[in-house]
């Protein structure tokens, strides 16, 4: 069986005015009707592969996860008592499994179109894992993307490739040349891992971190299904990412390829990427209208918005909040007042 | 003196959805604190060179300019019975002033940045028709702009030039041309004439109007500073404009050059170019933010507008309904739904 542990945290600030801290972008309908986080449970439903998912979560996400999964009543819910990042977050779920449970750690913003690949991936994944490998899922770019990090694929081993190592952000030309090359995919942030052997290798590169989430965990408290970690302990913690704190440092380190129509949904560009459009890319959410449009979409929740002779555009339309933003501008829209005060 | 008449006709559907049925063009705030309809009355307030302004408008903005020039006591108002462009709503004015009498056409929806020139050139202009010219402004380009027509500068005569000829509007290269060779200008669509030399000239070009404009006269009624023209007589009238009824046809036409920051204000792309903007042309009206803008003009009644990545493009918000227009696409506007239905 594999353990669905589904990490609730980020803010989607790029995706404001949509998400927003009271309605922040795993709980909110941006592909379909579902929402990513709904999505990604759903994505691991089959009780024949997969174990009840458990969850891991900020306070102030606690109401949105359990109302969204009503329909699973095995589901377990890890509350964070503050955010530190992935690492620790891995590390509490880790904690509460047993040593040989094979865990499978899957963001809750995530769009993935290929459920059967995704499964798939999970499998030769989660086999990797028993043998104590770390292994990620390496997304296979189909364009020079400079928006995620990247992994470059090393030795062949059954069932997957060693990691040969992690790439930050490349620039325009690098992302060009590692598609190119075809050794590289994208670090699509989900990882499984045989929870005895992730926190082997946390205690031996991050022995601190590894000694205060078993501290947290040791001295917290239950509530039903839901877990509170001890906060003191948690608190001292130095927030870090799986990434830097786990998988750029140990030695075992595996990567499975997947081709799963995957996007991180991002930002207001991969999300439109994402939804489906008409013959000339544009579509419209809600009520509006386009005259010489190519490439826009239009996300409404009320006023209808009318488009004349853009290219590549979109535009929000969320209570009192307007944004209108550039594909090339997507990426700084969490910049924005709006976007920073939530 | 030179006598005022300021016709408030069109629909303004290119500035949808500031301009609505409701609050046409003419009488919403566009540049400044004025409507343009106030600043072409304050234009001519200088009684040593104006005498009152004669107003002609339709039914349906008699509300408005009642109420826009509560402090002129001495205007008057004519009130077309039914739209029928130009040509008719000038001969109204022209039949009910002293055969003598200078016109001083003026379109109440046109912005001049440059008072002192306009009244220069509204002296000059004046000058000639004392002469039984009929004179228009030829406005001096300063773009190769394809929405104006253009007059062909003839003769030189004492104060101006004859009309070579009337010319449509141009294509891109055409129009380049035009601005190259120098001796065409932009048809601003206000002339000057002696009330009996207009009267005269229509009569001779186009009898039945003529007729039909002094029949409605005849048998108007009038209703302190309104009067109201028979609407029988004037409805049997085919609507035409000034240039095609007249100007094309007399041998009398003339023009005097005016530099005067003279624009149409026709759509939103030429009312961005006529409001103040910073030295990246970007310029917000109401609660907005830029990122990575040049040239953007954000114009909100209420929400705030965030554009992050554009060029060259407005953004309009009014009640519920929201334009996003490149300066490419500002002349379709009025072919939008919503502007279509007012």
């Amino acid at each position: 069986m594999i353990h669905p542990i589904i990490l609730c945290g980020g803010s989607g600030t790029r995706l404001w005015p949509r998400s927003r801290a009271a309605a922040p972008k795993p709980f909110i309908p941006l592909v379909g009707d579902n929402t990513l986080f709904q999505a990604t449970l759903a994505r691991c439903q089959n009780r024949e592969i997969f174990a009840a998912p458990m969850v891991v979560a900020g306070q102030s996400h606690l109401d949105h996860v359990i109302a969204q999964s009503a329909s699973l009543p095995d589901i377990q819910i890890i509350v964070e008592p503050t955010a530190k990042n992935t690492a620790p977050a891995i590390a509490l779920a880790a904690c509460r499994l047993p040593a040989d449970a094979i865990m499978l750690v899957c963001p809750s913003d995530h769009y993935i179109a290929d459920q059967a690949a995704f499964v798939r991936a999970a499998q030769a994944a989660s086999k990797l894992a028993g043998d104590d490998w770390l292994v990620g899922f390496g997304i296979e770019p189909d364009r020079p993307e400079t928006g995620y990090g990247y992994i470059l694929q090393g030795e062949e081993i059954a069932g997957g490739y060693r990691i040969d190592r992690y790439v930050e952000k490349p620039d325009q030309t690098r992302a060009e040349a590692f598609l190119e090359e075809g050794c590289y995919s994208w670090n699509g942030g989900i990882f499984a891992f045989r929870a005895g052997a992730f926190l082997r290798e946390l205690a031996l590169h991050r022995p601190d971190m590894a000694n205060a989430v078993q501290q947290s965990v040791a001295q917290g408290t239950k509530d039903g299904p839901i877990f509170h970690p001890e906060p003191q302990q948690f608190g001292k913690i130095d927030g870090e990412s799986v990434d830097y704190a786990v998988m750029e440092n140990t030695r075992h380190a595996a990567m499975v390829p997947a081709k799963m129509g995957w996007s991180d949904i991002g930002n207001w560009q991969a999300l439109r990427d994402a939804r489906p459009s008409d013959e000339r890319g544009n579509a419209i959410f809600g009520r509006g209208e386009m005259i010489d449009c190519t490439n826009v979409m239009v996300d409404s929740d009320g006023p209808r918005v009318s488009v004349v002779g853009l290219d590549d555009v979109m535009v929000v339309v969320d209570g009192d909040e307007i944004l209108v933003v550039s594909a090339s501008g997507a990426q700084k829209v969490g910049t924005l007042t709006g976007a920073k005060s939530g």
